[in-house]
C-alpha cells in the first residue's frame, strides 16, 4: 500500500499486509512485535491575509509548484490548534503576524488523503517579505491576483469564493470535495506530503 | 518524542532525533537514508445522527471509556472524505446509514494531537442495534440524554450546542479548542490513536 512502510517502527522487524483482527482494512502490521501501523490523512492549514482590501500571496521557493503563487499553508504540527498552524505558517512563508478570523474553506483531497483548511485572517502590520519557503511576498488587489499562476486549486477556489463572499459582504464556510479529474496541476502542498 | 518511533519504515535502521536541514522542529530520522518520519494530527470524524427529533447515541463496547454513551465517531482513514467518514463510522457503530447535513463542531485537542469534526445528519431509517464496537445503540430525546455518561468532552459540548441551536432555528459551525484542563473524562476516542 505504502512503499515507504517495510518496517515496524518500534521494532525494526518487517511488516506485511493483513487485515487485523476486528477490523476491515488492510494495514502495515509488524510480524514479529505485531504493532498496526496506521496511516491516517493529513490536514494542510493555511490563512488568507487581508490587508485593507489586499491579499498577501507568496511565491513558491519550493516544489512541488516551485515560482507558482499561493496562499501561505501548510502541514498542521502536533501539538498545535488548527488556528496556530495557520498563523505559525503564515509567518513562515511571508513573514506577517496575523489575527485569525473565520474558518473560510475545507476541502477533501481524498485521492491524496488530505484535508485543507484555510481561515480569513487580518494582517497585523505590513511587515513581511522573501522568506526560506518564498521568493517573493507580495499584496494583490482582486483585479491582480495572477489566477494563471496559482499554485494549487484550493487556493483558486478559497480566492475565488472569498472575492464573492466580500462583495456579499456575507462569508460562510465552503467544503468542496477535490478529486483528480478537477486538478490541472500537482496538489500536493509540500514536499513533507511524501511518506 | 515517540517511543513507538525506534526504526526507519523504509530501511529498518536505528532513527535519531534531529532537526533537519532548513526545518525548525525535532524530527526522527533514519541515521542510514535520511527518511524523516513525519508525525502529524489525526481527524477524527463523527456525526449527529437525527431521527425525528430524537439523537442516535452508542454505548461504547471498547476502550477508552468502555461503557459509556457516545455519538458515532472514529478516525477518518486514508483514500475517504471527512463527510465519508463520518457515514462510514456511523454505520459501523450503530447500524444506521444517514445522510449528512452541515459541518456542526470542530474541536482542537492539541495536547492529544487531534481534530475532532462532526455533523449534522439525517438517520434514513430507523434501522440500527448493537455492533462489534457498541453493546447498545438507543434514540434520545432531549431530555433523556445521560449527561453524566458521555464517553467524551466533545461529545458533551456538541450535543449542548446542538441543542441549544436547535432551539433557535440556527445552526452555526462551533470551534472549540479542549486542554486537558478542561477535560474531566480521558479523550482518546479509540485505542487506535496510539502511535
Amino acid at each position: 500500500m505504502n512503499p515507504s512502510i517495510q518496517f515496524c517502527s518500534r521494532c525494526g522487524h518487517q511488516v506485511s499486509l493483513k487485515i487485523p483482527p476486528g477490523e476491515t482494512l488492510l494495514r502495515h502490521v509488524c510480524d514479529q512485535c505485531q504493532m498496526v501501523h496506521y496511516q491516517n490523512p493529513k490536514l494542510i492549514v493555511g490563512s488568507i491575509p487581508e490587508w485593507k482590501s489586499s491579499i498577501l500571496l507568496c511565491k513558491r521557493a519550493i516544489e512541488p509548484r516551485y515560482g507558482y503563487w499561493t496562499l501561505p499553508a501548510g502541514f498542521m504540527e502536533n501539538q498545535e490548534t488548527t488556528s496556530e498552524g495557520a498563523i505559525r505558517e503564515t509567518l513562515e512563508e511571508t513573514g506577517a503576524q496575523v489575527q485569525i478570523e473565520s474558518l473560510f474553506s475545507l476541502f477533501n483531497l481524498a485521492h491524496l488523503n488530505q484535508v485543507h483548511l484555510f481561515y480569513r485572517a487580518r494582517v497585523l502590520l505590513p511587515v513581511f517579505g522573501p522568506t526560506t519557503e518564498s521568493t517573493e511576498v507580495a499584496l494583490f488587489q482582486e483585479g491582480d491576483i495572477p489566477w494563471q499562476d496559482l499554485a494549487f486549486v484550493s487556493v483558486r477556489e478559497t480566492l475565488a469564493h472569498f472575492f464573492e463572499d466580500r462583495k456579499n459582504n456575507r462569508f460562510i464556510l465552503h467544503q468542496i470535495d477535490l478529486d483528480p479529474a478537477q486538478e490541472t496541476t500537482p496538489l500536493s502542498i509540500s514536499s513533507k506530503a511524501a511518506g
